[in-house]
């Protein structure tokens, strides 16, 4: 049976939480709307500094579609490793659309 | 993608956490005491009737040898049905060894 550490699962589920938040073009402002939390703690938990309720967990991953059990999966280093490059391909796509817009 | 609602999440993780409380011959005190809980929280969180904060699921889960990610993993109403049986059963095993303690 895996044991999680506490501090390497908080990192592992806020880098899932941005993932799916960018896969949903969604800022972090957007997403603490939806979800009535404010912008800041919506980035805690993205870099996994803070210790979130199951609950406020079930609304931001009904929300933007990721699902909850896999985040909560152990990944290996590699996995992170893709994991980490994926989403700074997905936050550059976000910025280069948010510039467009502006 | 599957889509938790709170309360049904809540109750599945509570019947997890007590079936693996007592397949490792725990009573709710006993566990309360090693994770720095009351008794009573146990009690709410085992009856799906609290918001746990990650961090005590983590505590709890690594405590009892229950895979976290298994337990928030949506199962079907028969094996819930299967899990309730098999909680009775821990429970009548579970008083009759405190009985022979006693």
């Amino acid at each position: 049976m895996f044991k999680w550490d506490f501090e390497e699962l908080k990192v592992q589920i806020g880098l899932y939480i941005r993932k799916y938040r960018l896969v949903s073009s969604l800022s972090q402002f957007q997403l603490a709307i939806e979800i009535g939390l404010s912008k800041d703690y919506i980035g805690l938990i993205e870099r996994g500094k803070t210790n979130p309720t199951l609950e406020i967990l079930v609304d931001i991953s009904n929300y933007i579609n990721l699902d909850l059990s896999f985040a909560i999966l152990k990944k290996s280093e590699s996995e992170l490793n893709s994991l980490k490059i994926e989403i700074k391909e997905l936050e550059k796509k976000f910025k280069n659309q948010n510039k467009r817009k502006s």
